[in-house]
């Protein structure tokens, strides 16, 4: 990336970063995706590209690839794999996981050394979206709230009453110019009973928080010294020693004892209560892709009878079966006399489910963990 | 097998071989079973014995090891791993598969020629039957009713009316010493519709049709000759040559023009409407492993909750699951909230199905074979 000598009087969108933590294991998409082959590094919908890759093309356009990738160590080479532009200083590789507090908040600190008067804008690497033009719209509004002094977090129009997201309660519409959308954030409420989440539907008041948010790296700063100020500090040492020769030395002595912290806690909920967060809400369709099912909902491009196929190997023969089989094998699959079945195989590791328990792969992986089948994890 | 100068004056069971015709791909055992490697080369049971060891094991006592094995030419290596005790006038190797009638017709016809007294008995090579002593105990009755002139079939009382097995209706009880439980069979009958079953089960008149019969093969000639002329007369050519340097001529230029017909149309049937075939009722367990639920009812070793694990590598995790798993690879195998399934792991093949529809599986066998994907069959 570029670093141009961007100031706060250039528009807000020449002083636009985006940043895009790629950690998080996918747990419950195991045994396709795990510690060694995360989430973000699949072909989830068929498109052809990772959803590290999709996030990357993106976000491209809106940051004239100013682009922050924050992944494991582990994850190097298969990152710069899927994204060759990426140059040494747009990498940012953690020695160990610290949760999204420390990963969001040192690429804060390290862009805000580079020029404070940045504005950063942090995407999952492991959703998907589309159409792209009204995800960039709802950012581009972002960016202009951003400017004017916000936390903004794009919120997610619920579909239907999930359990499965937090919800974010709109305020009162805010004035600012290239954000027509924009509101107040009144609150963040946690995943709802689906009663509740009934309601929250109906009231037309609530969106679901998808965990994007742009905001001037040095309100996000402000806010993680003021909750977090172990954290901040020790971030702060090492965003000063990262552009120099110290990098390894500070971070191997640091980072280890930073503590783990979810964003939403260290920054965003704080920073809500003391009247700096604001929400837009976007109107494009989202998928965390959180279970099979959803692999399912995103794949309809190949259908065998009522069975979706993800894979290209897979020889896939059904009978009177329905369901999800994502296979990165070669090997042929019989189905027969099943109904909404989930089969993830590969060449180590086969899961057989069904969309209804799609969510409950979680169990498993841990219970594979505390019996020591740890090599196909 | 030692070549006895046995004469009808003999102990009838000095004139016993057995004939184990090891044929039958096992299609409803795909992909476990296949042609390269069919069902009665499988360990089924957890015995730690193939189908076809267990069954040369449980007749070799009776016979005094005369045993005749009728194979495939491409299981010769596999079947002589299983029974290095086989010498080579004991195996009878098929250049392709001909139906039961031509395969156990050459077994009398050769048997024979090696001595027209013989009494041979047939048993297929992959069929689970329990307790030994008991199997034993109705083959020597078999033998002592053949002795006096009759075919003989061993008939398994039923447990359930099953409508996957013919059965036999017997007639008049015989008087013949050594075999107080022989009668004449009235007539064999097809597969029954469930109603009729019910019938034939609650009349007590009825047995299933095993495909275990005991006959001298002098009179088994005799009713294949009347029934078959064209058959018979290619069988006794081949047998002619069978123990001379002109076997491989011969049978090269026969075999192949012999019809094909299983050995009930071309024996059996015909035979007891001439009133020349018994019945001896069996009392042991009896189960053909006709799919993967009789696999999973013939392994009680190993239970992870509620699945029954067939496979000494697989690693199984259940959460919720019942059913079976049979594996021959080491993969990991997580199943969640999946009730009464049936799973098929093998290198190159997946075979997931119910419980209920496990008979269903030679469907898909069809349906691969039409679409060309043989490699796995």
């Amino acid at each position: 990336m570029t670093t141009d000598n961007v100031t706060s009087q250039d528009s807000p969108l020449r002083r636009f970063i985006a940043v895009i933590p790629a950690g998080g294991v996918g747990t419950r998409l195991w045994p396709l995706s795990r510690a060694a082959a995360p989430k973000f590094l699949h072909d989830l919908t068929g498109s052809g590209s990772t959803l590290l890759r999709a996030t990357y093309d993106r976000l491209g356009p809106l940051a004239d690839n100013r682009v922050l990738v924050v992944t494991g160590q582990a994850h190097e080479a298969a990152v710069c794999l899927q994204l060759p532009e990426l140059q040494e200083s747009d990498l940012v590789l953690e020695s160990e996981p610290k949760d999204s507090g420390a990963a969001i908040g040192l690429a804060a600190a390290i862009l805000h050394r580079r020029n404070p008067e940045t504005i950063m804008g942090s995407f999952a690497a492991d959703q998907v979206i589309s159409p792209e033009e009204l995800f960039q719209e709802a950012v581009r509004e972002a960016i202009h709230v951003a400017a004017a002094g916000k936390i903004v977090t794009i919120g997610i129009k619920p579909t239907h009453p999930s359990t499965g997201f937090g919800y974010i309660r709109t305020g009162a519409r805010l004035d600012i110019e290239g954000a027509p959308n924009a509101h107040d954030v009144a609150v963040f409420v946690e995943k709802p009973s689906e009663e509740v989440a009934r309601k929250y539907v109906e009231s037309g008041n609530y969106v679901w928080n998808a965990g994007m948010f742009v905001a001037p790296v040095a309100l996000m700063l402000k806010h993680l010294e003021a909750n977090q100020p172990e954290l901040f500090k020790g971030l702060d040492e090492i965003a000063a020693a990262w552009d120099t020769p110290d990098r390894d030395e500070v971070t191997a002595r640091v980072w280890p004892t930073l503590p783990k912290i979810a964003i939403d806690y260290a920054v965003a909920e704080p920073a809500a209560e003391a009247g700096d967060v604001a929400v837009v809400p976007g109107t494009f369709r989202w998928d965390d892709v959180g279970d099979f099912a959803a692999i399912g909902r995103l794949n309809s491009a190949r259908e065998v009878d009522e069975v979706t196929v993800l894979g290209e190997g897979a020889r896939v023969f059904t009978e009177n079966a329905s369901g999800v089989v994502v296979s990165d094998t070669k090997r042929v699959i019989a189905l027969i006399g099943i109904k909404d079945v989930v089969i993830v195989d590969t060449p180590d590791a086969l899961l057989v489910t069904t969309k209804q328990h799609a969510q409950r792969v979680k169990g498993a992986v841990d219970a594979l963990k505390a019996s020591g089948d740890t090599d196909v994890l």
